[in-house]
């Protein structure tokens, strides 16, 4: 038991060591699954690659592997020994790094009891050598959870957290809880952002609200939150995202993306003037 | 360790007894979260109640506690005694329980450990007067984590797991590993639901597949499972799941709707049919 809370400390202050040259520390949550989490995270890493800062995008999602898939980077990253892993290098030379690349064989299901997440969850943070970023993204699973508390333990000294969320009331609902959680493992809340917000026919330019109405401002403001804006539903989004093609990147004069890159300048705003009021 | 041995016997020949009364126990699954599991699983309980059969419908999804939402049961269930719990009444009288009736406040985050949410569930089936049922729906949570394979421990004897995706490629990879979960944990597959298929304009007719095309039926022939049909994506759903307004009871002629009363009538001849022959 001391040999195990031993090495419990050493991983602790290894991940403490890795950790030091990355100057911002951002989660991208959410509170039900299926909200676009991880395509609100790759768009955000990389629309803050393209403003010329440093980033790596670590999926900690580990049941939901999405990041390699919309990245489709197949690469596993280099592991230079037993203790040091480096990430898969994505577009714009972003570092990446996804539980996926560990599992055996792609399906494979992850039939895994918490406490063996929990370990394999360390030692990522402990043994990957991101080197000096200016932002490390961390896509955490959905809800508030085992895997969501073990992170959030470990991430502390997390600069924000943005919650990614549906126009629907349910997903209001649930994201309310989410925000609390975040409260309660003292992540500050960098702002909602509202994905799927609203379907412009391509044909004949109706609107629709498919996922309902508005619900990720109303949040906001209930909850006294900052509301980073919303993405609206383009099919093409699925079609890049099936394809590994980041869509922003492909598509930068849409709607969708230009609404990624100016949540990405706020961000930028808010972090980078807090760091330098300090 | 001996009494809590001896408390887990207890637990688990109590929630055979309590099972003993029902006839099928059907889990409705997905691999990724937010693709309309727990509206599937509503709905498939009211369209087999509506075949005039006996439903019970459990939330096991205590992260995302959606049944009570979709159906807006705002009544607790009566506790007879301590250990006896009765479930509340639904739509079309199918008995629903769920974890979100147990939670002190209903925005409070379930922030719990895996063996806390361990004893919540078995709790949960141990101590539920479900009587006589002819189906017994468990919407299980997303994904193949604990509280999954927790439940799929405890509910042996499950007649069939009935699977949950959307049509894009990134959610058929993902459901891939949930059909994979259920052939280890013995939960025999009754067949794969596509939801959120395609969107029909309302104004001009133009058919869109906003989150892709066919990986249901694509990943039921790979699998060797049975492809049990596609629900459209119609704005009506999600404007009566925010209302806790029975979409299929409200717009039953709706082709969403008719694909799930024409899959409600599938699982009644697969399990009655087999049943007879056994």
């Amino acid at each position: 038991m001391n040999s195990g809370v031993q090495a419990f400390q050493q991983v602790l202050s290894k991940i403490k060591d890795r950790m030091k040259d990355i100057r911002y520390k951002v989660a991208v949550i959410s509170g039900k699954g299926g909200v676009g989490k991880s395509f609100i995270a790759v768009s955000l890493a990389l629309a803050l690659a393209s403003q010329r800062r440093s980033v790596g995008l670590l999926d900690a999602d580990i049941h939901g592997p999405s990041i390699s898939w919309l990245l489709k980077v197949k690469e596993p990253p280099s592991a230079i020994s037993k203790d040091l892993i480096k990430p898969a290098i994505g577009p714009l030379g972003i570092k990446v790094l996804s539980a996926q690349f560990l599992l055996p064989k792609s399906e494979m299901p992850i039939v895994w009891r918490g406490p063996l997440k929990t370990r394999l969850i360390l030692e990522f943070l402990a043994n990957v050598e991101w080197g000096r970023l200016d932002y490390l993204i961390v896509d955490l699973p959905p809800g508030t959870g085992d895997e969501a508390l073990t992170i959030a333990q470990f991430l502390k000294g997390t600069n924000g957290a943005i919650v990614v969320t549906t126009p629907s009331d349910l997903a209001g609902f649930v994201v309310k809880k989410a925000i609390m959680f975040c409260k309660e493992v003292g992540f500050p809340v960098l702002g909602i952002v509202e994905n799927m917000s609203e379907f412009i026919c391509p044909n004949c330019g109706a609107k629709y609200t498919i996922f309902g109405k508005g619900s990720g401002r109303r949040i906001a403001e209930e909850m006294q939150v900052r509301y980073l804006g919303s993405i609206p539903l383009d099919p093409r989004i699925n079609e890049c995202n099936d394809k590994g093609e980041p869509f922003i990147l492909k598509f930068p004069e849409s709607e969708a993306a230009r609404k990624i890159y100016s949540i990405a300048e706020k961000i930028i705003q808010i972090l980078e003037s807090q760091y330098k009021r300090e």
